[in-house]
């Protein structure tokens, strides 16, 4: 008799983006008329072309594939040196990190549920609520948890609660925990930290001997110059944190899949036995036994970012859609809803109309206005109330999304 | 104190391709003047470009990303429909499998250890020795054994042996097991298993309730016409079978990533209420929550080796490694060797020379015939006295092989 996973029963419904996939085609197949009309701003998905320098390299790695004298089977698991040098060399400039520190992968979804694998039982996780969801549902999935409350909530999490009050930014928790997940920019609230505030998270991992997931996968979007960027601009970071970022939203990887972590080598968890274990060792046992190595043509596309043109592309790209977003910003403040986030990250996150709970809006928007949005509650019980617009998308759309809530909300 | 997961303390020494690595690098370090003379048979790494079908269709994807009009972000976790179509209608004709029974993902290794992300505790695994590292290292990580004994035999694993008196296929257990990793075409050793010898597999997985694992990422290899190239060919296996396939070694896909799992919608397990739960949901939940979908390009890669053209090319592949297999099989033959595999697989799986253990014989190949194989004993205390010698290699190089061989044990 092959037992399988219970834990995967405690998860609860099914995962956000794919219910609001089934909810979509339902509205267009029932509404034939009108499904030309939606405009998507429901997943994080970006809209944009690959930038020029990614076509261009990518189209020489596959090239070089075709050709004996230059073909490339397995690479290295931990990815090719050519691109963790440069992702140290122009994102984690005289920080300290080491090209060995970083692991490539095939992106940053995969990173961020995988790191449980090198995680023992009976930690106690702290993430944040309202939360990108596979945080929490990796959790439930590797027994970390117990089971979920009629609020969502699942036993044996806690719960860091983020509203309005504290500008979507939670404090250090008041009791002991050994796992913190931090996102900044914020999925989904847009929020960011400032370096006091992350100063005081990794005071409290090194005095807790805490570990904190510091996921940066929208920090090309900061705009301003005092947010720190990465976790290891703060000192002591390297002795408490590993950071997770992606190619998906500078570079428009979404579909060509790309993202690294970075482990300091120094950073150590216990074992059972009281000894101290290197995570940047365990990571590299999984990451090699586990996985492959990420695909060489995708490898030569991410580090063409890094180029002078590929720097400017992206630029181009974070200027559009933080364009967009400060057209949604205005548009939904205009509309007399509340607007948080949508500075330094490209989702702008909206309070309901009064009275009406996060779904309630989604399908409201869908239905009288054909566009898509996040439902802050698919988020966690603190999003409720609250709705996500993702700034990704084409001009013309964000500017008919603009006029389309204008109406709605009038 | 945030705790390790002490599993991986239980993990012998290196996974078995780095170590070969770290001693490759060693003796080309001491041996400068001979390091340009290393032939390299030790992974199972394909060494001819990619089919051209390949290289055009990922250069027209790439070329889709490039335009706004035809870009494409996030694609559905379980994989793009024209892949998993043409997969159910090129590889498993008649079986009776769906599209929709197809996983995508960014290769077999790491759906071999992910696998486990959807079973339960206090399975009874079976494994065979000798086996690719893979499958006793994740179980090991993921808890499901206790220590290894000086053997390297992890306790709670049932090993069924393979030898040269079974030809190398093991015989079903005369113990009751829950999971059993399968692999025909057999990594190390080339065996392939018959029909008779699957259907006793699936008739005593069906009578015990009972998962096969069923690795066939070497199906392309099989010559001969009565050898099964799926387990769905055998009546039953929906009922009790898992089957892992990969683009790596058929389209020379080691450094462009994909592959896929076919899970039948109808296979279940046992939850720890007792009730019956759907495999295929679990995996469903677990890819959506913990991947993304591959990438886009690789996976129109993909779907050209379905056509006409990438069919033929594939052939071509084939038949140029099967034949080095054959110069293999035969100089080892010829240097008074035993000889296994090789005729249906594009491994050729060697006895030593009398007195030589299999680590011995690796150092002695490397240090004096500067060829690197793969030890036996690396894959299982099974394979000890053995080396497997890969055939994915240039022609020329083969032969020069094939002659330093010679030189060397005669």
């Amino acid at each position: 008799m092959a037992a399988i996973n219970s834990n995967f029963l405690k998860l609860k419904a099914g995962y956000l983006f794919p219910e609001i996939a089934r909810r979509v085609k339902a509205y267009s197949e029932a509404n034939p008329e009108k499904a030309a009309r939606i405009i998507r701003c429901g997943i994080g998905d970006v809209t944009e072309p690959l930038p020029y320098a990614v076509v261009k390299a990518m189209h020489e790695a596959v090239d070089e594939l075709s050709v004996r004298e230059s073909f490339r089977g397995y690479g290295p698991e931990q990815g090719y040196e050519f691109l963790r040098q440069a992702i140290v060399d122009h994102q984690f400039t005289g920080l300290g990190i080491s090209a060995d520190e970083v692991f490539i992968s095939d992106g940053s979804k995969c990173d961020a549920g995988n790191i449980l694998d090198i995680f023992g039982k009976g930690n106690v996780i702290a993430i944040t609520n309202p939360v990108y969801p596979v945080y929490v549902d990796t959790n439930v999935m590797a027994g970390n948890t117990g089971e979920a409350d009629e609020t969502g909530a699942y036993a044996g999490i806690v719960y860091l609660e983020c509203n309005a009050a504290n500008n979507f930014v939670a404090d250090v928790p008041n009791q002991k925990v050994d796992i913190i997940y931090l996102c900044f920019p914020n999925n989904p609230t847009g929020a960011v930290a400032t370096r006091p505030q992350l100063e005081a998270w990794v005071k409290y991992a090194k005095e807790n001997d805490a570990i904190i997931l510091f996921d940066a996968a929208y920090e090309a979007y900061i705009q301003d110059p005092a947010i720190p960027r990465s976790i290891f601009e703060i000192e002591g970071a390297r002795d408490c944190a590993i950071e997770f970022r992606s190619f998906s939203k500078n570079g428009g990887f979404t579909g060509v899949r790309c993202g690294f972590i970075v482990i300091p080598k120094n950073l150590t968890g216990t074992a059972d036995d009281g000894s101290r274990v290197s995570f940047h060792q365990l990571w590299g046992r999984r990451h090699s036994t586990k996985f492959n190595g990420a695909s060489y043509p995708v490898q030569r596309g991410a580090a063409a970012l890094f180029t002078d043109e590929g720097k400017a592309e992206v630029q181009a790209l974070i200027t559009h859609y933080m364009g967009n977003a400060k057209l949604l910003r205005e548009a939904a403040a205009a509309a007399g809803l509340p607007v948080f986030g949508g500075e330094n990250a490209p989702y702008v996150w909206v309070g309901c109309p009064a009275g009406l709970t996060s779904w309630d809006m989604f399908d409201k928007m869908l239905g009288e206005a054909q566009v898509v949005i996040t439902p802050g509650s698919g988020f966690g019980s603190a999003g409720e109330g609250y709705f996500r617009i993702s700034a990704f998308n084409s001009r013309a759309n964000v500017e008919e999304v603009c006029r389309r809530l204008k109406v709605l909300v009038a």
